[in-house]
């Protein structure tokens, strides 16, 4: 079975469109997806690249055009109060979860993971929650039945730390310099709009 | 008939593939292309934004997503040893070729703009001429049976000047940013990968 490592951070808009169609296409496609939650900020800090370098003219165009891919894709996408909005602990918190859920800790394939990031995902770009704010991440973790307590603690733990610096470490290691990226086998792209193409490759074409 | 306008530069990867792309979905759909050259550093300098803003890991990513896309559209892509390259005089002689044609000076839709604009992609994007020097413009245009000196002189003059700066001008005050650049009616869509929304909007989907 082929794997797309897919690198998102939740404060990406391209990212959010990306934690449902990529698994969407993968289920199609019998591909798994592999979850890596990244510190954009501490990403661009090392590439020395802020893809999200922007002006006036470019940010109210981006919007408009977030809005007509939400209209197309039918996901219910709705600019955010707070932008940019802090994700360490968000993302913290994902790599937990198969330790959470009692699986194996290093399997970011496991299904809860994609539950959680598409929960945060929804809370944050279409319902305007704060999920800056630990309180907002533990009670989506609880209501996938995950212990809200045991979340906060291991979010907060050096093992949490590690695992995000050891993903956005890994993400520069393979030449990601923005988010979403997908890389599958050899083969790295950049942004939603390159998911046809990871698509032909998972089916050989 | 419904016209997409299209701002592009010749330096630009991502307008070369539209500058084939656009017009074959045009002809599908029953639309017109309105060929805007715009002089992408003087825009630059205007909004405030390059971009180009480039990391050698990024610039690696691009080259080898640009390589991909020309599989993928089987458009002879090949990276040109000379990038970035000037543009100016390529086009303010693309502004002239209606003149020189003896058709409507103000006319951007003329068959012959295409045809120009198409030499010089190639001429650049797939055979790696030197489109900076007007010895290589007035070539191609010669092939188009357009007079070599008549547009050399073209080219040269104050109307050309005042045609490029007019339209450049005008894509700064539609809210463009970078190319290529499509406007259709009050939509603009930034980007090759916005195509296919463009083809949405012309077939009234």
């Amino acid at each position: 079975m082929k794997t797309v490592d897919f690198y998102f951070d939740y404060s990406s808009t391209n990212s959010y469109f990306a934690a449902f169609l990529l698994p969407d296409l993968c289920r199609k496609r019998g591909a798994t997806v592999n979850w890596f939650p990244v510190h954009s900020a501490a990403l661009f800090r090392v590439t020395g690249f802020d893809v999200m370098a922007m002006t006036p003219r470019k940010a109210r165009y981006l919007w408009r055009d977030h809005q007509r891919y939400g209209e197309f894709t039918r996901l219910p996408f709705r600019k955010p109060s707070r932008f940019p909005i802090k994700t360490a602990t968000a993302l913290r918190a994902t790599l937990m979860i198969p330790s959470l859920v009692g699986e194996n800790p290093d399997d970011y394939t496991t299904a809860k993971i994609c539950d959680f990031a598409q929960a945060v995902m929804r809370a944050y770009w279409e319902r305007d929650a704060d999920i800056a704010d630990a309180a907002t991440i533990s009670r989506l973790a609880g209501e996938l039945g995950i212990d809200r307590e045991a979340l906060l603690a291991a979010a907060g733990s050096d093992d949490a730390r590690a695992r995000l610096a050891a993903a956005t470490e890994r993400a520069i290691a393979r030449g990601v310099f923005g988010v979403p990226t997908f890389v599958v086998g050899d083969e790295m792209f950049w942004g939603k709009d390159r998911l046809d193409f990871v698509e032909r490759l998972l089916i050989g074409r």
